[in-house]
């Protein structure tokens, strides 16, 4: 692909500021580039090892010839209660998916609240039924917790560290470093309405939608591609970030370039008003129940088949492919023909979406 | 022992409300009997599993017969930094500590992060190198992590949320629930300087004290002493609620009478002159680097020797033992002779403490 070719256009707009002096600010938070910037410049130099370096959404270890993937998430999500879910079930699924984008096949989660003074239980109770149901629809059992209380405006209302273990089939061997050129990126459905059905939930529309959060657990879906198909490559879920940030994760960590084509991404139309009306690209919009898969080219049909014939992965597509060039980069074929690099998210578009 | 004797002393003074309708109150984070009322009432019952149920440091679970030892452990201390440590510091040993408790060697520790918008990078960086030490000292590696970012006053600096792995060896069977009557009870130090340091950090004792936060890894201490007896039925480490809360718990699970030497329980002078002029008593002040072991008397002395060589041991001390009655329920025998019943912290001491 020559460069003539390419439209450059930078990272979505940052309605947030970017830096303050030395300081903490919002974009440290979203999962783009100033998250990634703050794990490699801030926590990796101390804490390196080899299992953090991988970057990956679960850390995978071995002990006594079995292979595990663990994962943390802290969920901050404001408000508590949108359309299609909660915090309880963001809580479970986005562990559950995390530990399971590993190949791994969840088992055990623990849950870590902190709640602010003040709190209603009856608000604490729904949010724990919600994990319950959550946890049953997954097949794990919630097997430690914690609770912390701090003051009345030290917290907003509650939030949850949910930690999660699964274990990890002979054979298997999944990671951001491993999609190969010629591979193919199968998306599992629409893009973009877990962020929009939050920001929805805010009030701060001015006008009504019906968009519903994606979440949800991805770990059966995961478990059918596993027996479909030995040559799953990658596996990730687009969430902070959103699809753009999580295909530059993986263009960076395996040194290769992903083509995706505009129009075989599935938005929502009323997802697609919404970032218009605001400026958002949803390309950076969080998902929380939407599958990347990166498989050699062989079994994308069948694997498609299989994704397809599941509830959470009805929508299915193939996005695009893996090239050798441009290492690390990302370009999308748009429907007016021509390319544009997609680039990371900098900065925050919408904050504590999950 | 007949009733007459006793004197019935209720928890401690507690400055801080116990209830406010159907609202959490900072009660509830106490470690004590809230914090216990709410994890029964509320968490349990829609959450309900063995290992949740066992109501232990760690829950324990089996992956192809490896046993291993799971908890979590949300940090919110105020302040960050305080005689003896900070939050990273507290952060990798409570969740190391509640890990090994069940007998298990702790291999590998994750961190979830919630910023609070302003905070100041270097700060950061300290409290990271802190939790880096401690791994170290600790031989645990931190293999996965989370960053998040809420809205200025909408978290107090930053919280740490710590989750542990441990393997527990074959033939270690270590629970709350397994005092039996004529088990002894070793204290591994003196009680109260983590509570006590902490709060001379927030500055509102109206004076200075030299007291040290005792916060420390324990697992090298519990790897010696199940090297050197196979007759360990209980571990905990007295942090929340202080000793008298961790030795109710013993009492509760294994359903024994507790019977402690008021006088053989090692209390700084400069906390028991802390404790005497803020009426609080040290029985119920948090520790961070402290070890109850209950054991078969028969191997009692050969454990004190062992924990008397080891740095966190150097004060070990046996300090009662395990009665057949009154069940539930924890005794004191007082300097002056008398008998005292030692309750369940109630409501909040000190809050933020860990």
């Amino acid at each position: 692909m020559s460069n003539d070719e390419q439209v450059t256009i930078e990272g979505p707009v940052c309605p947030l500021p970017l830096t303050h002096g030395n300081q903490i600010v919002m974009g440290h938070g979203s999962g783009g580039r100033m998250s990634h910037e703050l794990i490699t410049g801030l926590f990796l130099p101390p804490l390196d090892n080899p299992i953090l370096r991988a970057g990956d959404d679960g850390g995978v270890i071995e002990v006594n010839k079995n292979r595990f993937s663990i994962s943390t998430d802290s969920h901050v999500v404001w408000p508590l209660f949108f359309p299609g879910g909660d915090i309880g079930r963001l809580a479970v699924c986005g562990t559950v998916n995390d530990v399971a984008m590993m190949g791994a096949r969840p088992l055990y989660l623990t849950a870590g609240f902190i709640l602010e003074e003040g709190l209603d239980i009856e608000t604490l109770e729904k949010v724990i039924a919600s994990m319950r149901s959550a946890a049953e629809e997954a097949g794990v059992l919630i097997i430690a917790g914690d609770t912390k209380v701090v003051q009345k405006g030290k917290a907003d209302s509650l939030y949850i560290n949910t930690t999660g273990i699964g274990l990890i089939q002979n054979g298997i061997d999944i990671g951001g470093a491993r999609a190969i050129p010629g591979d193919v990126v199968i998306l599992s459905g629409s893009i973009g309405d877990h962020g929009i059905a939050v920001l929805g939930a805010r009030g701060d529309l001015g006008f009504e939608t019906d968009i519903q959060s994606d979440v949800a657990p991805l770990n059966h879906l995961i478990a059918a591609i596993l027996q479909t198909s030995n040559r799953i490559h990658v596996m990730r879920d687009p969430t902070r970030g959103g699809l753009a940030t999580s295909l530059n994760e993986i263009a960076r960590q395996s040194q290769v370039g992903i083509v995706i084509q505009e129009e075989s991404i599935l938005i929502k139309p009323a997802v697609n008003s919404v970032c218009e009306l605001l400026g958002f690209d949803p390309l950076y919009v969080a998902n929380e129940g939407k599958l990347i898969v990166v498989l050699a080219r062989e079994d994308a049909q069948q694997v498609l088949m299989t994704m397809r014939n599941q509830h959470y992965g009805a929508d299915s597509v193939i996005i695009g492919e893996i090239c050798s060039e441009p290492q690390g980069r990302v370009l999308m074929k748009t429907s007016i023909g021509s390319t544009r690099v997609v680039d990371m998210l900098t900065g925050e578009m919408l904050p504590r979406i999950c």
